[in-house]
């Protein structure tokens, strides 16, 4: 924040630190430069641990979606041999599990991640972090959606067997591929890049369509990864959500009044600000539905993916993005009054997504949670809607509105002390 | 029109031959079904012609940059050995030429086909109609912009020999590539299809994608071909063109009030009324232009481009498309108050493109010139601003409306008893 602006926050506290998290924000580089097994990137998958979305829950109070996901996982490790062993195993304390924002990982859904499965390695060239994601497994039957069946387990062993090789070596063969500008492309043609991801998806297949023709991989398998990438539009926001993670990965730490993550683990929702996480009961999605599906049907808000509001995506976006209209129940006039609202939250306007509709003026970006209580108004985003039933995965759309009281929680939490430390650090 | 709509009507006459017309067009079902010389599908194109855009004009009269074209082509077909003897021949009254619309055929800038010059093949499945437009050589130096020198032969070669037989193997092997539901996409990914292209030809590409990896085309003949379409999203804009055309060709020749074409060959401007051109002299178009590049060095409006606005596209869609902004110097609110205007001098909305930012309400189509003169609202168009003198080719971008006085003229020239006859014959 520039001085003149001081007068508009509700503290002066932090801002030295906003100024400081945001820069590291705007010069990020995130960019896709490998896919590898999570163990080989994420040191304490190596140990009996799995990783799941939002802040950290234990095995009894998870959501069965989030637990059907980890019993796939158990089996799909060959930690299990069936899902009665492996319910056993998960319920007997020798696994542990952690939320996968605190191991530099993210993911949408119940974001499990296990060992061998492969992860999107992004590397922020400008700020040296590093963030991971599961390649995913796509929004039917996936296990990210609590799915843990034959045709789930064999679609992983596909994802690690088959894609994630072929994959690494595209990339090893390229100078990486850098995600901002991706997806800044990706928002001028309408994605918000939350619950839209198709021209994302065009822009990445293209990106690797000359790597894949200058490369020894056979027509046939060439066919057979394409056609899994145009079948799941989905499977970007995964590389979307690590890019995010990693650009903000540094700024986590520095004290300011800026949220870093808005995640769920489908019981709690929690921000998090200055490292630390904040919670509150997970809120219900206002959904819009896929046929032979309501509300009744809907758990609670699940996932990572709210790093991208945190970023000036998803909700922050959808007031140019109004193709996502139909998907999620909401007029394009009322995506666009819920984006500029977002304005008044934020504490700058985003150098890297521009917003065609506002003659191309950035994303509202930096979630302040000074301004969020000054203001009242409350982070507004977009989701998919997730089943409660393990296995179901994605019945619908729509958006949602996080609880105040989360906000004024998290302010009261920051001391003038910390804050002060903040500044003077700087 | 239905019959309570006839108050708003400043005549009651042709509303019947309006309505066949918006039929005909509201179930058309354009289809790319093949790639061929030209001459083989015009049979005009057999003679000593050569087409070129907008209404009819001779040799005499015709812009610096359409003569250029021409003297290309002519080289290109080996009827001259250099453009000395082309000057001589183009002048001498043995080539004829003739506007491409009134032969099925359609194209952007020059709009010059010859007849070996490759053409879409367009198939209207459910009018059984067909259009041609040129395959195209791209924004720069192409024969379209007036370009004629070694590289715009060179690349005419190319088209002729490499890319067109290619194209047409693989087409073969389709089904056929319905162009509407494509264009219906690019809309909804913020293309208006007329001076943005980008997100149709990123769908045409991953369209022809699968279809290339199980042709016996060579990984380096698809790196080559790829890299062309991707280097020239312009190059869209014909078959755009050419699927508008197949779509009204039936309605030209209905009895109505409803323009069906509207073009330029660079000195005059016309609109097609009942199969006839009404003429008055091409406007200059507002615009933005690239570096170097000013008002005095543009052509006036030249090309058949704008079937596009008569068809709900191009700046009929502009406000769905804010990412034009900066290419056109519109602002969003600018471009959305200009579409909204075009609902009221249009006779429907479009069942095939849609406009996300309108909450997917069709586009405004079917421009009526009773409609224009009553409410004295010109038609808004986007268009890409040429050189005035050959081989420049695009230098801009901008916006223009059509002159009021043509629409008048053409609504003069609708006697009551020809549009009784249209009544009657439905």
């Amino acid at each position: 924040m520039q001085p003149d602006n001081e007068t508009e926050q509700p503290s002066h506290f932090g801002n030295d630190g906003n100024a400081q998290a945001l820069r590291l924000f705007a010069q990020a580089q995130p960019t896709l430069v490998d896919v590898q097994p999570a163990a080989k990137v994420i040191p304490i998958l190596k140990q009996d641990t799995i990783l799941h979305a939002g802040p950290p829950i234990t095995w009894d109070a998870m959501c069965p979606a989030m637990r059907g996901g980890i019993l796939g996982a158990l089996v799909y490790e060959g930690l299990a041999n069936n899902l009665v062993e492996a319910q056993r195993l998960a319920a007997s304390g020798t696994i542990r599990f952690a939320p996968a924002q605190n191991h530099g990982a993210i993911g949408s859904g119940c974001g499990i991640l296990s060992g061998s499965m492969p992860v999107w390695v992004i590397e922020d060239r400008a700020n040296h972090t590093h963030a991971y994601a599961p390649v995913g497994d796509g929004l039917r039957r996936g296990l990210q959606h609590g799915a843990n069946g034959p045709e789930t387990i064999n679609r992983l062993n596909w994802l690690e067997g088959f894609l994630a090789p072929r994959l690494r070596t595209l990339i090893a063969k390229s100078d990486g591929l850098e995600l901002f500008p991706l997806l800044r492309s990706a928002v001028q043609m309408g994605d918000e890049a939350h619950v839209r991801n198709k021209a994302a998806m065009q822009l990445l297949q293209l990106t690797l369509l000359p790597l894949m023709l200058n490369s020894k991989i056979a027509n046939k398998d060439m066919n057979e990864i394409f056609a899994f990438l145009r079948g799941h539009n989905g499977l970007f926001l995964n590389l979307t959500l690590a890019a995010c993670k990693a650009a903000w990965h540094k700024a986590e730490f520095i004290s300011s009044t800026l949220v870093t993550a808005i995640a769920s683990n489908g019981v709690e929702m929690g921000i998090r600000l200055n490292g630390s996480w904040h919670t509150a009961p997970a809120p219900m999605i206002e959904g819009c539905y896929l046929p032979d599906y309501s509300h009744e049907s809907a758990n609670p808000l699940l996932g990572d993916d709210n790093i991208a509001e945190v970023s000036g995506l998803g909700g922050f976006a959808a007031g140019s993005a109004p193709a996502i209209n139909d998907a999620v129940g909401k007029t394009a006039e009322e995506l666009l009054d819920a984006t500029l609202q977002m304005y008044e939250i934020t504490a700058d306007t985003s150098p890297h997504f521009v917003l065609p509709i506002l003659n191309n003026r950035g994303a509202p970006t930096g979630i302040d949670v000074a301004k969020v209580v000054s203001t009242g108004i409350a982070p507004f985003a977009t989701a998919f809607v997730m089943h409660r039933q393990p296995g179901v995965g994605h019945i619908g759309s729509g958006v949602w509105r996080a609880p105040l009281e989360l906000f004024t929680r998290a302010f009261a939490s920051l001391t003038p002390t910390t804050l002060d430390a903040s500044i003077a650090r700087n």
